[in-house]
């Protein structure tokens, strides 16, 4: 295991991290999640264009790790302009698009970059050293912020759980893909905490096996009884009645309770509405999009044929013939039982809106 | 291109086949089908325990083909057989035996060794010459009336195919899965042979991968639009309206109607039902089990871990962790809205039974 080595140790307390800034070096220190689980590897990064090479890459994914690390990107910069104001807000808002475009599904990307704007806009005047620290201080909030909303969220969710229950779960809306404690795992990880004697099947999530390579590894860390089930196994167990519960994470949730994730989560929640199994979402305010009215709206990113058709060094899919690869899918508010989220519960498939918990308030 | 060297073409007439017989060398020969689309072997085998082995290791696959396999498997040991008619019948007993338990699921090989028993016990007292002739006469009989079978399905179904279908598939029903042409691959190639401008999904169908790496190249070869989908994406191009037909094949037809098939299968139904898309079944008669009341009654094959943790070199799943590996699942009648074999069609979500055409007669 290649140690992650920083001046301090991860924000999230665990003793591994997706997203990491270290103040000495002034790089962006990112698991390389793509080698997981054959090999644990942090890459470094300097500027905040690299940054969002690697996000694009998915050397780093999930919504609110993508959003984390954007920030931190912007913080490169911010560390590296010495010039005025105005060239300031000039070299933020140059890395802001190029960051903002890196993918286009996760709303967390778009909104930690927003946040980080609104420090810049503050802090544009004030000398460089100043600026820079402001704006390291600023991801770091939005880091250390999503670590305690993981753990909000994870606590209400996990009052849901069903003592003894085998939850499902698809991708990885982990540690690995937060700040730390993860989302929908952070629901687990709970109520394994509380004592609820969960096991978990884990979806592995073609094309990139999130959930084979990540959710697996992250669980069984903590002990947490998990089995790997490639994506249509899920429906066997279903119908077998193995299953008793389902709880995802989310790139972008519309104002109607709509919720975009990874794909292969709508083929869920209809296995769920089916078989009489609650469906449920844990995701931090941030993934909230009030601008976006359902999730028709949502962009959906579509990514490579070759994700699709090759594993390693093996061929899958005979050259010549294509591949689709839509990255995520929408799951209507019909089907989503529950909402987790830092700000408390909603019941989308009763009805209840995102705009409830925007009421709720605390913190931007 | 290893050429499929032969005696005689392959029975089906393609260039390709999953199984056939040299009379000459007095071997089975198989497609190599786990390397495929990457390279094209054939293997050869000289007696039924290589053929029982090679049915297990999935060499062959697909219900029709591996009771094709097995009955030649049997005209091996008939050959090699020069005793009296005790030996003959002692020696087709044991090789039955080995053959029946390469693969639990699929009727097809308990149906086609039945079938080479008692053409053995008509033939026991003959010259052991005469004997092996019968023998391989009815195997071959077998595969010819499989692709006939095939052939006539493929109608009966390609006329519900609508004009313009974007046809959704999974796993591998295909020549490589039959006596050649394919059940589900059938009905698509003779939609296509009557002009009908269709287009076909082939989800990649893990863990074997069957779609991406067998239905794709097979119609591909045939000039037969395909793009192949990772399994959990069926779903959300079935919410975009962008399937209007499933077709598949199967390993076990109970009595009720309920239909065993390759791993998710079961998971297309759902989604096909949730969509108001048909979802269809093609099959030959000797995968209806008459004996067999119900789904719940067809043994499910479990395989091993590693064929979900490892695709070639690449480690999906960390080692330590479990996965499950059902290789079948079953669709209750109730989500078949038609099946076609060389019988005829019933409707089993209409209450229509297999009994209705086991009176329809024609062979054995």
């Amino acid at each position: 295991m290649t140690a992650l080595s920083l001046p301090r140790p991860p924000l999230s307390g665990a003793s591994y991290s997706a997203v990491e800034f270290d103040t000495v070096a002034a790089q962006v220190v990112m698991l390389e999640q793509r080698l997981l689980p054959a090999r644990i590897e942090y890459r470094r990064y300097e500027d905040a264009a690299a940054v969002a090479e690697a996000i694009t890459a998915m050397v780093v994914r999930g919504a609110p790790a993508i959003g984390i690390a954007a920030a931190y990107g912007l913080v490169l910069e911010a560390l590296h302009e010495r010039g005025d104001g105005g060239a300031f807000a000039a070299r933020m808002e140059t890395a802001s698009v190029r960051l903002g475009r890196a993918r286009p599904t996760a709303v967390n990307l778009a909104w930690a970059i927003a946040r980080m704007g609104r420090c810049a806009a503050r802090v544009a005047d004030s000398a460089p050293d100043a600026r820079a620290a402001a704006m390291l201080a600023e991801a770091e909030a939005i880091h250390r912020e999503d670590v305690e909303a993981c753990r909000r969220m994870g606590e209400l969710g996990a009052a849901r759980v069903p003592q003894g229950a085998t939850i499902l779960t698809h991708c990885n809306a982990g540690a690995l893909a937060t700040g730390g404690y993860g989302t929908a795992l952070g629901v687990i990880r709970a109520a394994h905490a509380m004592g609820k004697q969960i096991r978990v099947l884990a979806d592995e999530t073609r094309p990139y096996l999130q959930g084979a390579r990540l959710t697996s590894w992250e669980l069984n860390q903590d002990g947490i009884e998990v089995e790997v089930i490639t994506d249509s196994m899920a429906a066997f167990f279903f119908a077998r009645g193995e299953i008793d519960f389902c709880v995802v994470g989310s790139d972008r949730i519309a104002r109607n309770g709509d919720v975009a994730n990874k794909i292969g989560t709508y083929n869920v929640a209809v296995l769920a509405r089916e078989h009489g199994v609650p469906f449920t979402v844990a995701a931090p305010f941030s993934t909230v999009d009030l601008a976006c009215p359902d999730g028709a709206s949502i962009p959906i990113e579509e990514r490579g044929r070759d994700e699709v058709a090759r594993i390693g060094d093996t061929v899958l899919v005979a050259d010549g013939i294509g591949c689709r690869h839509p990255a995520f899918d929408v799951t209507p508010a019909r089907l989503v039982d529950e909402i987790y989220t830092e700000r408390g519960m909603i019941r989308p498939a009763k009805g209840e809106l995102p705009t409830q918990l925007a009421s709720a308030g605390g913190g931007e």
